[in-house]
This record gives C-alpha cells, sequence and structure tokens, in this order.
C-alpha cells in the first residue's frame, strides 16, 4: 500500500506536469536510474511510475533512448458529433449495401486504412506456428475427426477463465466456440430472430453487421451514440418497445472506439431483462483497452442468462483461423443446435492449437505489446491527421480498439473520397456504410491496425490533401 | 485393343463362373503367376484380370494369401421398398426433429454405426499433417491473413482440374470455397430460398438436410427414390409446379447408396432449367464409387448454370477440416456476398494444405485405396446382416458411399431398436429421422466406414440378436 502510493504520486506530479505543458511534448524525461534517485525511491518503483504514465498515453518509451513525453496535439483537436439517426426501423436489400465492399479484397497494391484487423507485422507468428504443428501431432486423428459439439475443451477452459479478467464468472460448460466471431453473431441472431424482426444496434455500427441483419431479413433500428461515452441508455430505453433483439459492441466499438460505461452497461442489462430482450454482446475488440484496466462487459452484470456474449481471437491474434465463441447464456441449446445444423463443428486442429496457445499464458504477454502499439500507432495517426487533414477536421477518441473516426467538415462527400483515395491506391471506409439512414456521409473510417512507418505517414498526408481538394 | 479384349475376355469367364457358382464364395483362385500360364498371357494382362473382377466385387484380395471369389450371400437379400412419400409439402419444428441427434457425440464407449464419415484409421493422416506443417510454413502470415474472398487458389484449381474426372469442365474462377460441403449447402439455400418457400428433397433424406431446411422455414416436398436407380423422374416432375428449389444428392446418396444413372441426371437438368428451378447439388460422395468409372453428376449437363455443384473432402480424407466448395454457376455473385457476410473468409491454412495435398497427386492414390476398403467393409457387413438379422430383412446395394439402408420386417420399430442398442453401447440411425412424413419407422441406416473386424463383427450380430428380440 505504501509503496503503490509512492509510485501513484511520482507518476501523478509528472502527469500534470504533462497536462499543464511544463513538460512539453518530445521532450526527454529522466531516466529510469536518475528518476529513482531524485525521489528517493527503487528502482522497480521507478519502472513502476513510467509504466504507469505510459498506461495513460502520457508517455513513451523509445528502445535504447529512454522516456519522452507523448505527442498530444490531437487531443486538441474536436469530437465528433454524438449521432442522432431517427427512431425509425430501416431495412435494406443487402445487395445494394454490399456491392463494392470486397472488390478490394485480396489487392497488395493498397494501403489498406480500411482493414479492421490487425496487420501480420504486429502478430505472434512464430508461436502460433509451433502451437499448429504440436496441435497436428498431439490430436488424436491429427486433427480430421470432428471436435466435441460444444467445441475444443481447452478453448473453452481458458476463454472462461479469462472472464474473471472482466468480471465473468463462465465455466467452460457455459461456452460454445465458433468459427470466428461473425459466425457466433450470425448463429444467435438465427436463433433469436425471424424475419422481419426488428434489431437494435448501435448508430455508428460495423458494416458486417448490418449487412448481416439485411441478409436475414431484420429491420434495424440504430441507437444514438455519444462519441466517448458510447451508447445513449436513454435513447436505447425509446426504442424498447419496439425491438426484438439488441446487439451491442459496448466496449471499443468499431468505428468511435468508445467504451460505454460500466454503469450504464449494468443499466442496460437490467432494462432489456425487464422487456425480456435478449442482447447479444460483441465482445470481440474487449482485450484491445488503451487504460490501465480491461473494461467489463454487459455479461458481467446479466443475472438473467438473457446475454449472448460473443467474442474472438481475430482481432488480436490471428483473422485467418477463425476462431471465436459465444456464452449463450439461457439460450445455449438452440445455439448448439443451430452450430450442429449449420456447420457441424469448426475446425479441430486450429481450435486446439489457440486452446494451447491460451493455456501457455503467452496471450497476456502479447497483449500488453499489442495494446502498446495500437496505442501509439492511434497517437500518431492522430497527430499526422491534426497535423495534414483539412480545418475543421473532427476525431474520435478511441479508447481501444483499432480504428479512428473521422468526421470531414459538411461538403467533403467520404463515398467521393473513396473513390479519389483508390485511384491513389489508399482504401478507406466510407461513413455512409455504418449506417442505414442518411448520415455520416461527411466521415470516414480509418484503421490504425498497420504498422506505422514513414510510408504510411506519408500516406495518411497524402490523403488529407486530397480531402483538402474537396473544400 | 488386343489385350484389352484379352483381359476382359478372361475376366468375364472367370465371372460367368463365379455368378453361376461353379466357383463358390472363399474358393482360392488362381495365383496371378499360374493364371498367366493357364491362359498363355502375360503377368500384366493377368493382374488386370483380377483388378477387373475386384472392381466387380466378384474377388477379393487377401495379402500374402492371394485371390478368392468374394462372399456374395447377401446378393439375394431382398431390395428395400421404393419409398413412396405423400406429394404435400411437410415443414417442422427443427427442435422437434434434432433432440437426442448429438447427444451421444463424443461418446468414446459407443460402437458408432451411426457415424456419417469414414473412420481415422482408414485416413491418410501421416501425409496430411505434413502438409498442415508446410501450409504454417509457406503463408506469408503464417495463415493468421484472411483468404481471398473466392477462396485459396490452389484448392479450387485442384477441383477445378478434377471435375475432368466426371464430364465437368469447370475453371477455378467458377468455384468458391466454403468451410465444408454443409456449408456450402446453407450459403445455397439461403442464397435461393427465403422462409416458406417449398424446396424438393429425395425420400429418405440425409437428416442434416432435413434440419437445415427446418431451420431456415422452408417447406419440404420428398421426392420418390427406387434404392437402386434414386432418384424417381417422373415423381419429380410432378413436384416441378409447387417447388422453388431442388437439392438433391444423385451420386451415393445417404442412406441408400444408389447411383442415379447419367441419363436421369441430364433429364432432371433439363427439366429443372426449363421450369427455371435451381439445382444444388450435393457431391460429396461422388468420388467413393464402387464401380470402374466415376460417374458424372448433373453439372456435367448443366448448359444454364443452373446447377450449384457442392463437394467437400468431409467423407473422403478429413471432416475435421471443414473443407469444402460450390460452382455455384449463375448464382456465383449472391454466394459470394453471402459467404463474405456470414463467415468473411475460411480457415487459410487448412485450405492450402488441403490444396496442396490434391496438388501432389496423392489424393488418386489414397482414394483408391479408401474405395477398396469401403467395399469389402459393405461386402462384410452385408454378409453378417444376412447371417444374423431377423428373417425378411432387406438391405440396399450402395453402388458407392459410407452407408447401407436397411428394411425391417413391419413390426419391428428402429426407434425402439435404437434405444435397445443404445444399451448395449451400439449407436445407429432409425429410419425416421429420414423423412418428414409417417414412414421408415422399420428401417435403419448403417455406416460401413468403420474397420472391418471381429469386434465389429460381433456387435453387428449383437445388433442382428437385439433386432430378432422385437419380433
Amino acid at each position: 500500500m505504501g509503496k503503490d502510493f509512492l509510485y501513484n504520486q511520482i507518476a501523478g506530479t509528472i502527469a500534470i506536469n504533462i497536462k499543464s505543458g511544463v513538460l512539453k511534448t518530445g521532450e526527454r524525461l529522466p531516466s529510469v536510474r536518475n528518476l529513482s534517485k531524485e525521489y528517493g525511491v527503487s528502482i522497480n518503483t521507478s519502472k513502476r511510475v513510467y509504466f504507469e504514465l505510459e498506461a495513460q498515453s502520457l508517455v513513451q518509451s523509445k528502445p535504447q533512448s529512454g522516456y519522452f513525453v507523448s505527442p498530444m496535439e490531437y487531443l486538441k483537436l474536436p469530437l465528433p458529433e454524438a449521432s442522432q439517426p431517427l427512431a425509425v426501423a430501416n431495412s435494406v436489400d443487402p445487395d445494394q449495401l454490399i456491392n463494392g465492399v470486397y472488390s478490394a479484397m485480396g489487392r497488395t497494391d493498397l494501403t489498406f486504412f480500411s482493414l479492421g484487423v490487425p496487420s501480420g507485422d504486429l502478430l505472434p507468428l512464430t508461436k502460433l506456428k509451433k502451437e499448429i504443428v504440436l496441435a497436428t501431432r498431439s490430436l488424436k486423428e491429427g486433427g480430421t475427426e470432428y471436435e466435441p459439439l460444444q467445441g475444443n475443451v481447452k478453448l473453452r477452459r481458458m476463454v472462461a477463465a479469462r472472464s474473471r479478467g472482466w468480471g465473468g464468472s463462465l465455466k467452460e460448460s457455459d461456452l460454445v466456440t465458433t468459427s470466428g466471431c461473425m459466425n457466433a453473431l450470425v448463429l444467435c441472431l438465427m436463433a433469436l430472430a425471424k424475419r422481419g424482426d426488428t434489431i437494435a444496434l448501435e448508430s455508428p455500427c460495423y458494416p458486417g453487421i448490418l449487412h448481416l441483419a439485411a441478409s436475414l431479413g431484420l429491420k434495424v433500428m440504430e441507437i444514438a451514440t455519444h462519441p466517448v461515452s458510447g451508447i445513449d441508455v436513454k435513447a436505447l430505453k425509446n426504442l424498447l418497445p419496439k425491438i426484438d433483439v439488441c446487439l451491442l459492441v459496448p466496449n471499443f466499438n468499431t468505428p468511435l472506439g468508445y467504451c460505454t460505461p460500466d454503469d450504464n452497461k449494468k443499466e442496460i442489462v437490467s432494462l432489456l431483462a425487464e422487456y425480456d430482450i435478449p442482447l447479444i454482446e460483441d465482445d470481440t475488440y474487449g482485450d484491445i483497452y488503451f487504460g490501465n484496466e480491461r473494461p467489463k462487459c454487459c455479461k458481467s452484470f446479466d443475472t438473467h442468462g438473457n446475454v449472448l456474449w460473443c467474442g474472438s481471437v481475430s482481432k488480436t491474434l490471428a483473422p485467418g483461423y477463425r476462431v471465436g465463441w459465444v456464452a449463450p447464456g439461457k439460450y445455449k441449446e438452440q445455439l448448439l443446435k443451430l452450430k450442429y445444423i449449420h456447420s457441424i463443428a469448426s475446425t479441430s486442429i486450429i481450435h486446439e492449437a489457440v486452446g494451447n496457445f491460451l493455456l501457455t499464458g503467452r496471450y497476456d504477454n502479447y497483449l500488453r505489446n499489442l495494446r502498446r502499439t495500437l496505442h501509439d500507432n492511434y497517437q500518431q495517426y492522430a497527430t499526422t491527421i491534426g497535423e495534414f487533414f483539412p480545418e475543421g477536421t473532427k476525431i474520435s477518441r478511441p479508447q481501444g480498439g483499432l480504428a479512428l473516426w473521422i468526421e470531414f467538415p459538411k461538403g467533403i462527400d467520404s463515398g467521393e473520397l473513396y473513390n479519389l483515395a483508390l485511384k491513389s491506391k489508399i482504401s478507406i471506409s466510407a461513413g455512409r456504410m455504418f449506417t442505414l439512414q442518411d448520415q455520416f456521409h461527411n466521415c470516414m473510417r480509418l484503421s490504425f491496425g498497420l504498422p506505422w512507418t514513414n510510408e504510411l505517414k506519408l500516406k495518411l498526408q497524402q490523403l488529407g490533401n486530397l480531402a483538402k481538394t474537396m473544400l
């Protein structure tokens, strides 16, 4: 307690100096050794001070040169507007929505600011490969056999164990594995909603979920959100009498990257239980938090088995592995049946390999680095956007995840910018894709999952210049 | 030509002697060397004679002991009745159908005569493991990356090349890969049919397809079939005005194992094109033929792009790999969109590994052995059934695939037998699962994908005895 107090106090003092501008962006800070001398504390305490300041994004370490004040100009950029979708149920022909979305997939000549997954350069490839080889050797029939219906036991055990980290108390028997999170969402929606039903989604919303709703013939009501505090609980409450199912991404929802406060999550869970509306919770970004703590989930507050909590390793470890899961609460039997009918099983070897990878404890080490890298990337992106994007550009303040939301001054149509950018071999996600309503024309999503390089900075600068030509 | 004539003539002579009973079941035939002396032909010609006779199932080779006349008593058992479903559209709550189907999954204490896939003992595990390791090493980002949307290029190229073997002319661009054949069927049905539509299926039909139709809210019309000649084209024709989509398994349909003659396939394709009804063709058993030639597919006769031809390696190579494909004809765009929306991608590593395995040419060698083993198994099963099952039992004459259809004398309810057998740790598939109508109560499906052993023979004998107690 004494020591905790000490390092917190020192970190607090330095934080104030940074935030007030006494310490300037890019300025070098004392070495760990010098800090320990200056404050008369141990080396370990001194290290914890910098760890704490890094976690708050106030300080950056550079290999072989020490600690520096993080660039924070971008914090002066205004926030995007809170979304204000109309309280109407929209349905749409999926064909209209999706045409052209995947035409760029597989092109190697593009800079994919539109990519929603971390680049392979950030992933622990060597360790994963080793796990695949081991799984192939250790499975009784080399993985040619079907898994148990509920899915790989090790994977379920580890996902259950990790639920303690977000205030959950899952057991392995509570979980059903799936082929990625998207597959989990498909199964949940098919189990709970039928053609013509109405589903509530955040606005803006990940286009994949809008496509899915459209392809299942579901009507969509969009929920107002705030770029920092996330889901507008009052707005959701107003929609409740009209909806059948709710699908939310409370933690680091793409594109905005907000984290809905725990109290609001709790309120949402209790409201939905009251109305007997099932909540599908997509927590696939939950492990990519930039703060000090893994945020809780709606599932943490679920006492009725009414929350179907979905996750995957597609945003953190290996998109191409197709490994996901769902804790379906009281809907477990329905989920199991649908899984059996629609896919029989997932890929045995790969799920075994990921289960083993989680068992080794390497995942947490790796995640720590991934989070730091992505947070650094975000700061670099935001700084560059502040420098080179049109005057009046607003940006979100992601508290985790992989993406930034940009709001251009009115008049810049991101659909047109998409076409312009593509000619310069840059792929972006236009704002219009994130809604079924008439909004977000001047918005776009940028993924910061690509490694930050000078080349990438130039591309981002180029994108800003293209936007300026449209004013 | 001269040589062909020679070996065919000798084989024909021996065949007549076997069929007429001059040569008896189990009798030893001359060695290759002695046969060559006896007829004054080369050793190679002599070998071809036995190969031909084996292909006709008249002769069996036993390692280190030579060639013997195959047991064929079972050919005297009567055929099951041709199915005569009512021409009504049925729909059903999937829950009613599926309860208990998967409760036995994963149990290791049961003898799974109900298993619809070949046992791991029959699979080329070592070679497959090697391919997985190689794929993990050779893929640019170790397989963590998403595949191209249409799927692994090597896999598509090889499936296209193999289509020459069944009179197809597919190009790699005609194919879309899927996570197993079931996933292909799901995507096809979702693309082509909407809730309330009517689909035509063979009667009896693989339960997984009935479950799928039910879970998508489709009504089902069952098509009459004959245990040897398969789909009753006239019966299908009568249903056409009432159906929206047709899903057929013309080659070695489980449970009956028939092969619909090529002329009938051609007629079916032309009829459906005339009525503009899409045909989903499940050809997942097509490579497991017991005769001399890979049968053609409906797709072989498709000039309108109206046939969606689906396949997988789940019945031949590795059920747990989840590797399948579809050549969707003119519905390719719809299929691609649905694949993108519902699963994004398949598992990169595994699809690459199977693509490479097919490239090496090992698949054909391996399939040759697999077919021989399964055909031998079938004969052993059938012989044992003839010996130990109740008087009046009828059995199908599978021309390929993995399963036999048994018709017990009226009065033996296979649902009751299922319960009895489970107590003796034997799992069977009751006939009632293969229809939505009131039929097949006295029928069951037996898989012969388990390796034939004395132990297995005793289990089958035990099953026969249990059935006898029910008369």
